[in-house]
């Protein structure tokens, strides 16, 4: 090394310094989930048994005897992983038979399966928008990173519209050549507030203006509608969305993410783009563990039913208590802190002095002056752990003379 | 939709009618591997069993007994996902050993998991290039899509050197100011032609030049070197290298992909890479799977001894039949047509005729007029696999009157 060379480390060492001094350095839990067990998990940091409230596995069908025996018998038929790239010897069948059940989830011709929801968010924007000569993306500004960073790969042009807000929408698309090729691209169930879109309106608007609707429903697969198809199907508007973007990894249980549209979309993105293309598929138990999840969730109303019932029942707790949280109409309850040292202390303190594990929330996952802890309480949390969540908060905030909400 | 908005399904077809029209649309396999029985698989599309010579699990690991046993005992443990991005209740114990054992086997203080290799060089490069301010990126021009996509993502500047040449780096190195941060990005094994880099003259101009190097072994770990730690461990060069990036889907046959490096660079990749923060962690039994996988192959040569055999006698065998072959220094044999129709029809009658199945590798994935059917033997092919693959594609050389390799 000259002496004129850069010190690397320092320069990682100074960014990662100021993330320390404003508290928004994220130090992670080293758990063990206790399948058969959940919520709970084993902190390895801290020695023992704790509950979790934070984690995406709104259903807990990670544990689902259903998903666990399809994924031991796939493991002992077909090994650990694919192989290979899904054109290079990695198509499984478990693959096809997956990429099937999710078109006819959604109601589309075909589906798309990726290595994980930011993949298919990511590749999806980036290939379509790159590729469709002078298209025009109007994106919704509180979109995933996944979404923004394939619009950005695309480098097409990009209108980002006020969130949730068909009348700015409508603007921006009115103002644009009604001959130009566009995309509408906007989640269901946004993950850190819970709030909803407006998905006819939108979809009114882009058949008005001719525009593609892209609908990420992460948070709302296998939760919402009666098959678990999303937000979408629940409104009976699942038809009228040009691309519906899900993941494996949250409702379901497992891991990945896909698309599902018209079979020459799929197949556009099949041929076209590179993040497809160039990774391992995914292990066929995988696929065999999420596809036994949908196939269990279309079916059963039970989780989604407990669901609803928990998600009720800890927003009463917490305004019987008067902690303040963000209303909304999904199943995402955010407590608001508004600081991140204090979001940490609180995350700290809960999970030390009460074996309640909630992750603070801090930017840039959610602005600075948000921060927040993020409950998602799920079916395997029973009244009496909601009972016992908000008693322990109700003490934080007294201890800490924090604002109690309106009553 | 409106009259004047656009047929955007006939715009996708379009491009994929460009696609079948040049021979490059790609066909999937449709297949079901046999775990015990690998490399023979069952395809679906021909309904008969078939030999698989063109995986990237290397060394057959994905049906080793200890690899499926970790991860039968992990599915029982923790359940099928991780429940969570690496920071909202995802981490697992399972993670952080993993990521130890990878820090380990390279020599580095640390190490980092990501969902699959792709991501892995597209989040570390997109991410280092981007923050480090003026950083220039000096990039190989056979790189692979996911280093050069994340390259691209950083907006850095770029200078793309000739293919494995030291003076084509060097003296772009000296025309870049002394005190500007830089990368060298590289491969070790550089996957469809198999040859291997010059590590060592690339890592003095690097320290010459005080740049970070940035080595991709997805070709190599497991196979190479002692412990599997790849081609720098082989060449004793891995303390040289500031980032070795590897996949946990080839040599170890499971899936994901991983940088290691510093402390410090491994702790700033995870807290800046939007691609890391925001994506649902690796299933726990995918990492305990790969876990066992790199244990095993740090402790046992028997895989890459058996494995060298095949890939000479394969080459042998090759040269006795006068097909032409690339020679290379590695374990990847390509067998050269040329013509991406041809390619796939030899394919289609390697498969239909014979029961072995190479995928054929057309543009992009390689350039137009290098089409060629890439081998990649290993230690489960048997001589006889390999006499018998020998002779079908010798039969087939001589109907079609294809030119014979010179004596």
């Amino acid at each position: 090394m000259t002496a004129s060379s850069y010190d690397y480390d320092a320069l990682f060492q100074q960014a990662l310094d100021g993330l320390k001094a404003d508290g928004s350095y994220r130090h992670f839990a080293d758990l063990e989930r206790r399948a058969g067990h959940f919520p709970r998990a084993f902190h390895h940091g801290l020695g023992r048994e704790v509950t979790v409230w934070c984690s995406n596995d709104y259903l807990g069908m990670g544990q689902h005897p259903a998903v666990l025996a399809a994924m031991h018998e796939s493991l002992d038929r077909s090994g650990a992983g694919a192989g290979g790239t899904r054109n290079i010897s990695g198509t499984n069948h478990e693959h096809v038979a997956l990429e099937r059940e999710l078109a006819d989830l959604h109601g589309k011709e075909a589906a798309l399966l990726f290595n994980s929801g930011y993949l298919s968010n990511w590749a999806t924007l980036g290939t379509i928008a790159a590729r469709i000569k002078g298209c025009v993306v109007l994106s919704d500004e509180a979109n995933h990173a996944s979404m923004i960073e394939g619009i950005r790969h695309s480098r097409a042009e990009k209108q980002v519209f006020r969130h949730n807000d068909p009348v700015d929408l409508e603007a921006r698309l009115k103002a644009l050549p009604l001959d130009a090729p566009k995309i509408v691209a906007f989640e269901s169930v946004y993950s850190m507030d819970g709030d909803i879109a407006p998905i006819e309106a939108f979809c009114d608007l882009a058949d008005k203006y001719g525009a593609m609707t892209y609908l990420d429903e992460v948070h709302a697969v296998g939760l919402y509608g009666h098959q678990g198809g999303g937000v979408a199907e629940q409104l009976g508007l699942a038809h009228r969305l040009t691309v519906i973007e899900g993941t494996l990894g949250k409702g379901f249980g497992v891991v990945g993410g896909y698309i599902s549209g018209s079979a020459a979309l799929c197949d556009f993105v099949r041929s076209f783009a590179s993040g497809f293309i160039f990774s391992t598929a995914l292990p066929p138990m995988v696929a065999a563990g999420a596809l036994a999840s949908i196939r269990y969730l279309r079916a059963s109303q039970e989780e989604r039913r407990l669901h609803k019932d928990r998600v009720a029942y800890l927003r009463a707790r917490l305004d019987e208590a008067g902690i303040p949280h963000l209303v909304n109409p999904s199943h995402i309850v955010p407590v608001m802190v508004g600081e991140a040292v204090r979001c940490r202390g609180l995350s700290d303190e809960l999970l030390a002095r009460f074996g309640h594990y909630i992750q603070p929330i801090n930017y840039p996952t959610v602005a600075r002056g948000t921060e927040r802890l993020r409950i998602t309480p799920g079916p395997l949390h029973s009244r009496a752990d909601i009972d016992d969540l908000v008693g322990a908060l109700a003490t934080l905030w007294k201890e800490q003379g924090m604002a109690a909400a309106a009553a």
